[in-house]
């Protein structure tokens, strides 16, 4: 666990995001773009706020689910039902270059901001958006969430064991996908804005994402018209591959081409495999897996996860523990590189979240703000529009802000 | 399958990438920048080129695993160990914004290219690299691949059934995340250097990336202090939610919240279990859990697949089916939203190829080039070089292009 001290700068440092969105998939993308220096403005319902204030493990009276997607935010109470919210919103949106939001297609026409409007209005502005399906098409109305996309994007149909049910991934990773898709989308887009002032509309949508994330498979489907089944750890056309058992746990095993298959071999001093026929190439090893199995496995049994992971790193064969998430954060290599770093969230106490995933040297991502509370910056960004005092109590009495 | 046409912008139209990876990670990100309208020329080693190129199914002598991640990009022949070639770079670099590499940490050193020279010889540069672990630390030379680095993120752990062995994605998803975080982080490095004419170096490792999308489950693991377990397709905390049997397959249904939860037991005409005791609220449905799967399982065991889809979404619940990548590519939502598209490869026919995630209304993502032959650019970019015919002839003879 790393204390990361402030920082002053920050590749997108100058650009102001006001930040509509709430749960992961929107949140996810605007922490990305405030790590790396964007003033990003989370709007909130006043009164409860984003809903996941209030789940997941409270500790000290903050979520620490919450936590995890909301750092390097402001947080601004304001009613977007209510007029005198909108003409704040507006306000807000005629000095911000980026937008983003991840309502339900239509929704953001409700509150009057169409992207027609929005074009006209605010021609400068970069406006991001996640949703389910994509804002045309026969299911833009549908209620998405991360099980659903990775139902039909075609993820779940190739995760998991032969011969047993579709499996979902753990972590929601249509709604990370769509986060990175959608900071690299409105970023692309930042960078045209420099050139030619014109802003730009930026949608992702999460199940169009993670058929992206499926091009390895897909091209195989599309080459051969078969469909890629499940098959469990074992790699579709490559063996030795995969996990194997050591004395005392399992241990990661990925020789990707015949040069590695050979030190794998060297290193377990078995290098004669490749002399029996039923071994002697890919093709081969992959109709004889199961005996090829059973002899690597009766090898690696004689000794340790830590002995092998040495062992074979030294011989240049690619190989891991799985670990669990203690042993992840554990790691020495994950420690240098500072993927666990602690915010100081003042009476809450230190909250650990996870770091940084893009490092760069001379802008480098940073805490610029811990967590905010609800509404905490309400007054500030409302005093730096230029409303005054008395504004904010009349606003505050009739729960706009 | 939709064919696009060609146009003429993107976000990124202007930048130059000079793209020195191969395999998955790093052509997955210069496509990216491709596809919004970035000039990627990827240079190969003369002879065989990227060995994606000679792997997964040929179809009419193009490997269709190498075009669905090597669409926009032209293709230059160099051999880069050798001086002429490493000249031949350098004069690249002079007229270029981004340099994007994924050798194992060393490697661009031994090629003249060490960061020290890279910042001092072209400051104005953008350097984006992928590698395993990060480029310091003890692991910094270790070989990885994406089954080590699902490993060893902790993904593998909470992937998979209760009770069996950790499991990977199938899909590559630590070379897809960490293509996606650089995509980003190269973005944005571009919009600091419009304002500074600053560039900078940025890294991703597939580790880190893929800690990063761990993070819902890492505030779990860090509040609590207990390691997440595999759960299937069960969700740690709701229920009901997950895959249930209709009569003739699976549906996904996700109800999030408790407003779901009514809708979902509404539309199958069993409101009243909410009346139950056992089941009045989250907390005892869990508790519950496996009285409550059997009598749904057996309501929703009365109808077909399609019929629950319509009556769910027509009710507002969160459902879907659990597509194969057949089905996927078939849906028309995902025609709707051309995430499949062909590219025209001439002689090797028409390649279909998954489409983009990212959508722009003004400048949208576009196929601006089809695959490269390799080397079939060469001449042309040494021309405009200003390198002149007697040139190439030289150096074509001595193996350098």
């Amino acid at each position: 666990m790393t204390d990361i001290a402030p920082h002053a700068e920050g590749s997108l440092q100058g650009i102001r995001v006001i930040d509509l969105t709430r749960v992961i998939s929107g949140p996810f993308c605007t922490q990305m773009l405030g790590d790396h220096g964007a003033e990003v403005i989370k709007v909130e319902p006043p009164g409860r706020g984003d809903i996941v204030r209030s789940q997941g493990n409270m500790v000290n009276g903050l979520s620490w689910y919450f936590a995890q997607f909301n750092r390097n935010k402001r947080s601004l109470t304001l009613d977007l039902r209510r007029e005198e919210g909108k003409a704040i919103l507006y306000r807000l949106l005629d000095d911000a270059d980026v937008l983003v939001e991840n309502f339900r297609p239509g929704v953001m026409g409700k509150m009057g901001l169409d992207d027609a409007t929005l074009r006209e209005r605010f021609p400068h502005l970069v406006v991001g958006r996640i949703n389910g399906f994509g804002s045309t098409g026969p299911y833009r109305d549908r209620p998405a969430y991360d099980f659903i996309a990775q139902a039909m994007s075609g993820f779940m149909g190739v995760n998991g064991s032969a011969g047993e049910a579709p499996m979902r991934a753990a972590p929601p990773i249509s709604d990370m996908v769509a986060s990175q898709n959608l900071a690299f989308g409105i970023s692309a887009a930042l960078v045209r804005r420099e050139r030619s002032g014109q802003g730009d509309i930026v949608e992702t949508a999460l199940t169009n994402g993670l058929i992206g994330m499926m091009g390895y498979l897909a091209a195989e489907y599309f080459a051969t018209g078969e469909v890629p089944t499940r098959t469990g750890n074992d790699h579709p056309m490559l063996y030795p591959y995969g996990l194997f058992q050591a004395s005392d746990g399992e241990v990661a095993i990925a020789p990707s081409n015949d040069t590695m298959v050979e030190r794998f071999l060297g290193a377990l001093d078995m290098l004669s495999l490749l002399d029996d026929e039923r071994f002697a190439d890919n093709r081969r090893r992959m109709t004889h897996r199961e005996a090829l199995r059973e002899i690597l496995d009766r090898a690696i049994a004689r000794r340790s996860v830590a002995e092998w992971i040495e062992h074979f790193n030294a011989a240049g064969v690619p190989c891991g523990r799985v670990h669990d998430l203690r042993e992840t954060f554990d790691d020495p290599q994950v420690r240098d590189q500072q993927m666990a770093m602690e915010l100081d969230q003042g009476a809450h106490g230190k909250v650990p979240t996870t770091g940084f995933p893009v490092k760069m040297r001379d802008a480098p991502a940073a805490i610029h703000h811990p967590v905010p509370g609800l509404g905490e910056h309400t007054e500030d960004i409302l005093a730096e529009l230029g409303l005054v005092d008395a504004e904010y109590g009349d606003l505050r009495e009739k729960g706009i802000i």
